[in-house]
């Protein structure tokens, strides 16, 4: 890499932004964040930047809004640096569930952040597994939208998957389910969440055959965990083995997360790095690196060169327009 | 209603804006649209609306571009008059089958086409049944988001529903058909396609139990009925009856559509005036009519009542966020 | 030419385009472009396009709004692939006719093509021949705008002009005149259209001395070529001799200009190929190409070198402004 | 009218402003403008404006800079103190004479006054007879084009036009020329300017008859009158009558403008009070008043009524678009 | 007040909310604000507000990024649900200290959050006691700088201050000591803080009389209080009372301020309320309320009258312009 | 250098421009630049800029609209020419002290500046000395803001100062005293203005010791030196010696300024050459040369390399932010 590509990190993920810069064989930029007392962030990029490819490592992890504010701080820092190109990396892109209103006078805050780090100065972003694909479109600067899928399926054809099923836990998830069983070559079954009238408790059902089935959960993200829980419950109940395999791409972990995952009838988590972990609490977490995916990125974005291979919507589709 | 109130019909669907006009007791807006030989459209707004608070009514109807267009120099046309406030009523919003990126290199047509009437001089959009919902996240100017799905469940509750499934035709359609299955408790099943290997032809499986139900297919639109063909013949080998009651808001009819709706496993086709229909051309075709929606809509913005009970995010849903 | 330009076509004018392409030694840039049966327009870059000097070029020749709308969905293709820089190549600039208000109420559509492609990501214009210069003011982008004026005359100067005289068909055309009959060293004559009430027929006069004359008729574009004949009629009728040679750089050519141009006063039809035109329609016509101007900008723009020389403006003008 | 209506005046020509004032029965807004000694200018709005319809008055007179900078400060002081609405009359738009580049490496200085004028916060501008029509494409808030020509058109039929001719002076008034002949039924010539060879000295044709004839020039503007008095010459040595009736709407007078229309040739120079006039210096000069106008135009804007019998384009003119 | 005006309070202050609300007579509006267990805030507003004049109360207090979050998430609510004019008030603008680069490669925090707070949809700002006054004009939307100085003065004035002298801890309130002093009819003298040699600790040395004087010190905020405790014992050192009036706006009291106020030195500690106190850990504190204020700026903004007497600018001055 | 860097002059100060070229050894961008008698200014770029990285050097020296308006007219052209880069040096940047409103309905002019250069097109702003460093802030575009104090400081320590003390003429300038006399070593000392009742004169206080003392004012510009020449008098009342030192960075020198600077009680007056001045009127004037600042700016810039040793902020401080 040449000397003109700067890579900074945030507070919320060092570890990911330090194994990015290894494979890279690039060094950490050095900047200083700090906080007052009174909370307010302070930011100095201590080296000069002028006329550089600067990349911005920085989650929506926990504290979200801190990191939030402090990616748009050190965004607003770079730019009056002259920073030649302000490239913001978000391994995890927050408030994504947040992209459309549920109710009337609800925020779009997916869009609020994407207008938000636009006009505090970044000028293309590089994300991954997206909560929804259209979060994209709140751009428009750039945006190269990464998937974990591969990673996470090339992780599970190392195992005995003769008699296993993709899950998809809800209807939101139901393309991503399906293209991971088209990865895989295997079948696929929908959970529905019902209501059966206002007051009672929500039921969720199981779309598909799932008796003597090991089933293969995959979600973009896990954040308490309780609605996965109820699908694996349900599952069980349907008959499928208590041997599940739950992947996911951004480990959230939110109380109680961490206890949650030791349910019995999962066999084994397999999550990627975008959020920082403790592997030593979970002895069936399998912590899968997307450090060479990013750097992998940051090296063909730099040397503009095509990064399709990299992309989520890169693997096969028929057209999926113009037919219904 | 005041009388600085003006509606303008594009030349896409003139007979959905009569009628809201009719059922607002106001007169169609005078405007002269015409064509040059070359193809260039010509717009006139034949009278003044200097201040006026302005509805214009478009379809993204065929010949989509051509409407398109007619509605961007409406547009600007009506911005250089010193209208007060120039609202779009979008019955159906074009391109919105476009909105991510399914492979690299990929335009997001409904993003552009949001940024593109906002730069024109919309300031406001009402629109009905988004192909996704996070299109309205692409404008920063209020968008209005509509249904017809009651309008559809509420004349489907005329029907014996006792023996009746409802079917999410893809992946993306299962959050509207949950949505339908809980208006008229009635149970779900999913339409699952895939491609066994690359040069193979794709196949339709059906996840959910259809044997011996009566399919109540929802679909936002029907365009070529290409799709629905192949999901109403899977349905019906898995069992289904072949009394497919075909329900969807918008009736782009392509050819072959007006062909493939005679379909002998069709009882009914379902589906609302935002594109203009030639009734008599199809037997079992039930139209209804989204121009009372439009007028409560225009209603209601113009005196700045409340437009949550008519909008797509309205009806009761659990909380969907921050869980998984 | 390095292989960062990349060019690319729409499908206005791919003759035009591939000429361009041969001319600089580059192959021309691998797109898909379909349309949907509902009519709307699919484009993918099949080339990585990261970084690249890009060029699209696009003629708003016939089907026009087609061709907008095509070249709207084209530049947002590519600056979601992260272009460099995209230049847009309008051989002919349409809606140009509509540069100002003539009735109250009108749109200004030349402007809200200029606001649209900037919006959708323009960041280059270069156009020729535009119909009302001042169209150049409607960019905050640079606009590179060449004439095909010296083109034209350079062809003009290989035949016996001793007799001639230059004709202005219009007062809008009167400045465009001037500049040509200053090349050729030939005097000017000015149609003059008038209705004598407000019911009676347009008149059209002659101001100047045809009589004995050849005429050379300079237009920006031959459209419908009604206006056209209507003055070579009354050219003849002032005694003009019936062998006008006919110029004009864009040759919209809608109906029923291709018979219109079999006028027996017709010497010559002289236009470029900003069109694409099937010569053997027309056994008057010369077609000059374009193709080598549109190269050498190309080429001065990717190697930042002075187009001057290629300009509207770079002829030698007096200085028009503060004196009157 | 209402008492949120204000009226502000720069600098540059109070009397027309207190003549609109008078004719509306508003006292004019009180604004101190002053400057230090330095030359900056200081501005402070001394009546409260929050939520007003504020007009501001400015021409752009000598010393055109100031007067422009002036405008700037004034809107950007009324921006901040709230105002409701910002209106900016600008009875003559400095700098429309660059509306396109002449040569490459030009500014389009009139689009340059568009883009700062809305930057700092004007929502709305009228403005008379610009030099170019599509001046109003430049900006994007609404433009009402108002003309004079009407009001000097009324002027001229009080006197004898039976043996009259309008004389468009240059390429660029051939449209007005052909407008103003066709309200007063008289012919048309127009003068063409030529440089017979590079170092020879340009030479002014006339093309059409003009011998016996009373011209009548019609010109947007007078500056210095240079080009004027040698069309004068021309017409007199091509036998029209030494009487010309010399008209234009904005008195720009730069020096030596006021000797020059004494010229022996000239009866009678009839422009507006666009630009401030001390009558006593030209006997035979008569200033026709356009606040009648323009006070015309504050309250059918503040009223929302139609303002299309006030506008430039609003006469008579058959459709100019789509045949050539 | 009319029903057209909604007032809504962000997490941060809703005591003082509730005051202007009470004063005003209007309910404080509906609206969840919650957060889900990854820390993410999800707002809803409860009630409609199409149309309406929307007043949004959100201080930057601890936690200073939650708040300014949350506040960008209520205004996007807002926006989207078709306020009419949404106005943010903010009685403590936070980052105010960021104003400037003090260092190379600092961000200028203060005019991020006004970009930021325009981008999301605030249409006007209301804020009081800036740390600079010059953050006014980093926005383009008005805002309102109110001061809550002469609320200090009246209750200084109630106090015997015969023997009083303001003092400016730092250069940078020097001016806001000086204005003070002229309304008490008092002295003034200045902190100066040096630092004798780069590793050597910084001394303050006072310049002025102070000896046998009741020191009033004026600040805009009091955040850790530790730089006013240097001030106080330099003062008494030099020889001044030790009974200091410690007067400032904005009450931070980030730790270990609370501890740092009881200081003996301190006679009163004299603050308003646009942060949330608790009275009962401070026995000298004096909390005067700025809510007549906020609820009188409502009050006139909404009828659309002259706020001039709440300005934090309009106490008389001398013309400070264009003399040095 | 390189020879895609080019360097234009205004008409403000072209001698500082020379100075500039010489030191790097460029020669001056060739740019005609006249006034038409109407006043209006016409700007051509008589060499190719295309892909140049360009730097303009405007001052905001007497007449200053005229210097302003006529850079905003060189912006445009060079933006209409495809400059790469467009940057703006402004040695002295005007309207520096509207930078806040100092009574209500006032402008922020300086905001406007920083809006108007933008909109027209510059890039970046290279300047010096601003009147309020948080005018950084009023861009979005990266600001250079680089300081004369340590040429000024530099030229000081050849002189005997072992008994100077430096002054702050007011509050205003308080921090840049504390600086210089960091710098320096030395004492300071602060001027007070005070107005004992609304119709009496204002007195100016002297808040510091400066009996005995050689006073060094620093200023940031000298206008027309009133404010000094009191601040002089009331020093010299005070006890201070008659042998002032007047610095400033900026010699604006305003009538009747060049007067005033010969007051006997002034010893010397240093200034910058960021106004051109007329060394022969001054025998007591030190002009030091800003050009190899700005040499070394265009220098550094153009290499990216860091620039922190040439800013206004970059001189020791402490940290400033977060303690009060």
């Amino acid at each position: 890499m040449r000397d003109d590509v700067k890579i900074f990190s945030g507070s919320s993920n060092p570890v990911l932004a330090e194994d990015v810069c290894r494979l890279l064989g690039l060094p950490l930029g050095e900047v200083m964040i700090s906080r007052f007392t009174s909370g307010e962030i302070y930011v100095n990029i201590k080296e000069s930047v002028r006329g550089a490819d600067v990349y911005v490592i920085q989650s929506f992890c926990h504290p979200v809004n801190e990191n939030f504010v402090e990616l748009m701080v050190m965004i607003d820092a770079l730019k009056r640096s002259s920073a030649g190109m302000i490239n913001v990396i978000l391994p995890y892109y927050g408030y994504a569930r947040q992209e459309k209103q549920d109710s009337p006078r609800e925020p779009i805050t997916a869009k609020m952040v994407a207008d938000v780090l636009t006009t505090v100065g970044a000028q293309r972003v590089i994300t991954m597994d997206l909560h929804a694909a259209a979060i994209q479109g709140f751009f428009n600067i750039p945006v190269d939208h990464m998937t974990a899928l591969d990673l996470i399926a090339d992780y599970l054809r190392t195992k005995d998957l003769s008699n296993a099923i993709v899950i998809s836990p809800d209807a939101g998830r139901a393309k991503t389910a399906e293209r991971l069983a088209t990865y895989l070559d295997l079948p696929v079954a929908l959970m529905n969440k019902r209501r059966p009238k206002h007051n009672e408790a929500e039921i969720t059902h199981v779309i598909g055959e799932v008796e003597g089935k090991v089933p293969i959960i995959i979600e973009d993200m896990i954040d308490t965990g309780g609605t996965i829980i109820k699908v694996i419950e349900s599952l069980v109940e349907h008959g499928a083995r208590p041997e599940v395999l739950l992947c996911a791409t951004h480990a959230i972990f939110s109380d109680p997360a961490p206890q949650r995952i030791q349910h019995p009838a999962i066999q084994e988590v397999i999550v990627t790095d975008t959020f920082p972990i403790q592997k030593l609490h979970a002895p069936k977490l399998t912590v899968l690196s997307a450090a060479p995916l990013f750097a992998e990125a940051i090296n063909r974005i730099h040397h503009n060169r095509s990064m399709s291979m990299l992309f989520a919507e890169s693997s096969y589709q028929g057209c999926e327009n113009g037919e219904s």
